[in-house]
């Protein structure tokens, strides 16, 4: 089964067609009518695309038949699909490392014993302008699910 | 050194103050003057503490004077601090895991070569009230540093 | 703080206790008024109780003040709580791994992207008569949750 | 040896073609007359299949020879098979992490020092409605086996 | 918790009084009427032991109360009980990465799609006198289980 | 240097030419003139050929130029030659596991301070009849190997 | 995806070619107009390149056109990046061991509670003539960020 | 021997007593005749001191006898020393996960096939004022050597 | 059992009073009438000690009674011994890295397929003068073993 | 990049080259006039060559260009060029195991803080006849280093 794509390597095929045509994932998101996040995350290769979303990226971009193929396989999702170590994504991990156990704590006192989904959720990414420095602004919202007792 | 507190015991203590009290993170927050997950995360030991502060959250809490000079101990802020496969630490990494390389796009998309910083970065916990069942909101913030060419 | 029990050593103490009483899993469950599952794990460290739930369970079994103080204490849920290699935890991993890909790809084509639940989650314990050997019996039920879509 | 199938791969390719052709598991566990998570478990690769089974899963989804060999393969059954970080393998793994401690106890208790075997077991997927949200549940039945003493 | 004993620290307890009396593991076997290595696994901490066992081998070794409580907590068999990269147990784990796939086939072979057996199983342990150098000689004995086809 | 074979990919295919034919490893020993352990050990690439059994083998079984060339290749043997989560190899390592440091114990007790060798060191496989089911009989013997004091 | 460059293979061409041609690393950066450390950590796969910059230094070096357009894509900046257990990079890294707890805490005195940014950060090499044996000189420079508070 | 300091129990007590006497590392290096970056290395545990370098460390701050005992024992240098994953420790290693291998390059090409020293080896640290921020300089001083060929 | 001595910490024990007598390790082994490595190397807990031997180094040590005690469990040899990261240790397997496969191919060559025996093993520590600088020099010598083939 | 030759693939081909014309690494030391443990340890990657010595050992041996290219590559040097499961070099980490903590002390007794160098190094293979079995002999040979104290 060598030479032909899986999700994530579909996905770096699209970062190469994206950034030789000039397009933004706001565009690509655009012509999906989805959100920003989820529609980068789905065309990395994190959410299931349908063959008709994947043939409506193919022709936007250009992409080559065997990755249109490829972007509607089943998504991967495990660790396989990131570096922890990368930069970028050691902060975001760091970040919760300081703040883990606050927000456990604070979960617990506001809604009691249970967790927020990573399924029921959702994130937005914004840029907030700031005359010290422009920040990224990132809002996280899942369901809270109360562990069930019986 | 044994029987002395470390910053994360001197943490635990105060969860068991703070639950016997019935006191809330908040009334702790409103107490030192600082946001309510800040707060949440300094007396959990992941934040420095000046003695003032130590002195006025055991006043507060009623908590014995080890625990109170052990909260002027430098913070813990690495791995020790909490345990990712707990559930509902390991959910907010999950997300990261779903969502990290389309984050790391959208910010090289945005703003270029860089991260978005953990230091410079503040953190928001809200309930979301919603009627498929309540949410959890976390707003993060952190300033996009770029990588210095030289 | 050491001298002090936390909640897994508060249910090393309970196991003591309840050999040395001879009672059941299924009498401390009708003591709490809860199933059996859940009230042993409760008991073992991997649920909340309530004080008043602590002070029953010390009741039944006689336990000292310390331990019971620690039964209310939060519940420890992370990989501190087993160790995976002892051979009755290690079966049960080994029938996920067994199993796993195929539970994952019959959850796809029955519900569609998402997860079963192990927060909205029961588990029951049964012994099931066999002639060829009694059989223990595990069912497993958890909410089916989709990814949202947004 | 690159270029030819192993079992992982042979189970990537029925997928393909499955979906491709609009079957179901269960019509694949028809047309070998066994149950339907063992015949998945099977052609995803954790089970044995001769040669016979073999072709006729070719034959049902029109795979290429290449495939049909190596579908006869030994299974592959180590950890290799999947990726624990994987959502949806993630939850199972974490109801273990929750509920292995009490199962063991409970085991202990019911039947003495002994294991539940993952070898004489068998496991039944099912779909439970339920008007707050449609159920996965998961029967596991495996043989209770009493360690020997001599 | 401290202070009291738990199985691996009454199994160094008992080599610390066997060394002492200069007894050997067969005789403590022969007070247990139990075969040899059981008996030296069991009262190391890996099999569990009745109170009457325990007082039995209590009298023998006069041992304090406390060894003799810990004799009759549950075992303990996980990969805590010992250290892989001690020489001894190395050349055992050894000798099973250089004849495991052999193993693995000849049972395939043999008896079909299974397992030997860890639970219905036995270990005699010997000395075969050589003219070149004594030997070690293990005899295991194992039930072949046979995977479950449903 | 791709498209070669290595001495484990040889080994694979050993295994395929061997069903295909229908041929026992115990044929294959005896083509060899070496035992069943050993043979099959050296076959799946733990042990040395030389180039004649290599030719010897590759006549019997019909193998590919290419493959008898990787036949005398030297041997594998660390941990990459076999995957110690596969059920067959983990329950050999599970008895280790448990019996372990009893095996320790007996070989100081009745040897003195030293090591079974895993190098001076044959192992017979046997089926073992059995009215409740055959075993599986594996005779291990090391000769003893004393720690030099200088 | 395969016979395409990646980063990491693209900088090891970098390092054939430039030794094929006798250049330095400096006159690499003389090319490009940066300075030493930050060019050859660019050229080796950590630094985004702009297409313009890769024409330049694949017209120095007479790249193929294959590496030219693997330039420009993404820096890889994670573990996957070097392996620390390579004799110049575990010295880099043990001085750090030894000398890490030391820099933590003198940025905490001097500078407050916080971190020396790794971003905006610059790293010079330097040949140090000393009698002795001449010594490597490396300069780091970060901006202290103090961690917010809020 | 529980209750007795060893090195980095020794060396969080001086924080503890530098801190409450207000006094800098410099001082306690002046005191000592030392670098400030060895003394503040050596006093938390990774360089050793003469007896009489712990009785003048032990009078400036006031440490009891234990402590200053511990601070004549051997230095402490390996892994447990610190926790790389704490903020600021990782950003210094990451810092070398992005320019390692341009560093390993550059040695290699300035002075051929060696290392640079960790033992023969100097650190000092400085504060650099820069208007757009007050920057970390640490400047590594580490002795060339040329790997023997013989 | 806390409160007692295990073997390593009687080697810390002994390595504390040596130093306050300002003994060597040669008079100790003078004083056990065994080479310089083995008595430093069962002193400090990876070599078994008689009653008699643990006396005789209590006597010319005067170490307490539970010290003397403990000098005679048996041996640790395990990975809990010591830490492949501490810097002297580091470099001894930074060598066997980097010789290590060449060492097993002379082996291989000179004596065919075997291994060169860790147990039938004596090792000299020399100081070896050098106007260059004085060097460490270890004479290792172990048995050649060849597999046994059967 | 694939299809062309790296160091360690380099080294098998010379290992496979070698048996088939019958040479020693002997014989390949003398060609390159370097000694026999330093000649072996570069052709199998772990030292640099020059492009002249490449030619050299490529004539003596006939080895394709490819392979002669790949010769004088950077040497490989980190932990993927060895398995440290293999039997062969485990005993040699074995024995660092038990006798490494004891160099450790006797360095530090004999040359004071510091360490024995793996640069300025080097190692002997002989063969020791011994009328009970020959034995290997290896003799390490590494330049104290003094810690550097500024």
């Amino acid at each position: 089964m060598p030479d032909t794509y899986d999700r994530l390597e579909a996905g770096r095929a699209i970062v190469a067609a994206k950034d030789a045509k000039g397009m933004s994932w706001q565009q690509l998101a655009d012509a999906l009518e989805r959100s920003l996040v989820w529609t980068t995350s789905a065309l990395l290769g994190q959410q299931p695309l349908s063959a008709e979303q994947a043939q409506k990226v193919g022709g936007v971009l250009g992409l080559e038949d065997d990755v249109v193929v490829a972007l509607s396989l089943p998504p991967v999702r495990g660790e396989s699909a990131l570096d922890p170590t990368e930069p970028v994504t050691y902060r975001l991990q760091e970040a919760l490392q300081v703040y883990g156990t606050a927000l456990h704590e604070l979960i617990r006192e506001e809604f009691g014993d249970g967790i927020m989904s990573a399924i029921d959720f959702s994130l937005e990414f914004e840029r907030e302008p700031d005359p010290k420095g422009d920040r990224v602004k990132l809002t996280w919202s899942g369901k809270f699910l109360p562990y069930k007792v019986w």
